[in-house]
């Protein structure tokens, strides 16, 4: 498989052993607080499929339910293989187009339009991509049942990926696995090949491709972020290892700028105890 | 003013001081990441009233923009509140109707209808304010200016909101004050004293009251908040003190068990660093 053989050897993984971890993981995070039904969206890419594969071996796929939420300029492959995914693993699923709600917003006379096309397709995607939200945690109330995440390591250190958007969740099972683990570990969990091996797509529209948006490949970027990050070192000692000045100015340049993406609002502090400075309870602190 | 003569005697601020500080958070906050404008959601109610004011000063109006983003529900009288909150501290504004992107929704023939009328009230209010947001983030993208938070400590505390809806922005300089303390400082910085008086409501339908939804006054909230989480006493001694059995028994349940709320999404950990676990930088680390 050629996506197995771009994966830098630092970063593979004993797939049965992070299966596993993640399997129970979800399995607890989900029982403990008193739910057993988890909701997510499965998009057609290795992320969500990834996602799809773990929930229905940890709470059966009786208790997983699938949203497929197109765009009317999303790719009907994508759709098609969200389906196989789904049939795959055997999982509910609902399919909810997102078009009438995005281009509501887009054509209301007050909404403002920006000259800059680039800004527009941003604009457009992070619509898209917060309107997805709004129906997971509407289908979550409604089935009392989770919003898995299905962002991974990758996409969040680089902050490529829409605040309270798909970044958000209330358990993400891949948040810590690089996107080249993700193939890894989704070949061992038999995702379906063509899911597995086709080229990463944001998917905002037909052809986009994440590795030539961004202008490097998931492998190099991976391993870089396991030197800098996991291992702590220099940049300068990175780019002693060979990755590249550029790619490594790049990426930290990035995973510094994304990183009130990772964290809660700042609230001012006034009174003794703040929340998120001096109140910080775990999230399952009532249960 | 009757408002301020329900203000528990424990909760009373230095309004010179806490304007002081807030002032100085918010320019610093938004100045130092290289913004120089906000944007915040203006409701009519108190809350984003005095955002509105704190903001204003912080940063002169001319750089603050007020979103109204009614909806077809939504009392006129608050619409009309919200006006004279901007006109009263000079702001730019955009009115943004929400009633056909978040109706778009729920009269899809794919949207699931729960037979429960309360589910329904609230799976719509949750959509509102999550429809809000995207709105807010969209202007933040289109005008280079930080989403202003106008969620108070209350019912931050409470869970009295909506996860990635009105509880998501990037700043809050009101989330560590009670809402008595809300009234208190409006007052001092001139907030109209018709919203400052008028009864607190969520305003998902005309004539909402959250104390009468709750079933307690803010003012016997705030104490009893006061004492369990910035006192850190335990519940019977907060029953000791006279906050009553039952008031302090529901607070504490909802203040666990809307712990979720306030903390990121749980990422399964794998590798060496996590983020929120072994990887938290603060948000400006980038600047």
């Amino acid at each position: 498989m050629p996506r197995l053989d771009q994966i830098p050897p630092e970063l593979r993984i004993d797939t049965e052993l992070a299966r596993r971890i993640l399997v129970t993981m979800v399995r607890e995070e989900v029982t403990k607080v008193g739910f057993s039904r988890v909701v997510f969206g499965l998009s057609g890419g290795i992320d969500s499929a990834l996602v799809a594969a773990i929930a229905a071996e940890a709470l059966g796929r009786e208790n997983v339910k699938a949203v497929l939420m197109p765009y009317k300029a999303s790719s009907p492959e994508s759709l098609a293989d969200a389906h196989l995914v789904a049939d795959t693993f055997g999982l509910e699923r609902a399919v909810v187009d997102i078009t009438p709600q995005v281009d509501a917003y887009f054509e209301k006379p007050e909404t403002p339009v920006s000259k800059d096309e680039r800004i527009q397709k941003l604009r457009r995607g992070n619509k898209m991509a917060r309107e997805r939200m709004t129906i997971l945690y509407d289908l979550s109330m409604l089935e009392s049942a989770l919003v898995l995440g299905t962002s991974n390591k990758t996409e969040l250190l680089l902050g490529y990926g829409t605040l309270f958007g798909d970044m958000a969740s209330a358990v993400n099972p891949i948040g810590d696995l690089y996107k080249s683990q993700v193939w890894q570990l989704a070949t061992a969990l038999e995702v379906p090949e063509r899911v597995v091996e086709k080229p990463p797509t944001a998917d905002l529209w037909t052809g986009q491709s994440d590795e030539s948006e961004i202008g490097y490949s998931y492998a190099e970027i991976d391993r870089t972020f396991y030197y800098l990050v996991d291992q702590r070192w220099s940049p300068e000692r990175v780019i002693a290892k060979g990755c590249g000045r550029e790619l490594v100015e790049y990426v930290s340049r990035l995973l510094r700028q994304s990183q009130y993406k990772r964290r809660l609002p700042v609230v001012a502090k006034l009174g003794r105890r703040t929340i998120d400075r001096d109140f910080r309870y775990p999230r399952d602190w009532g249960y």
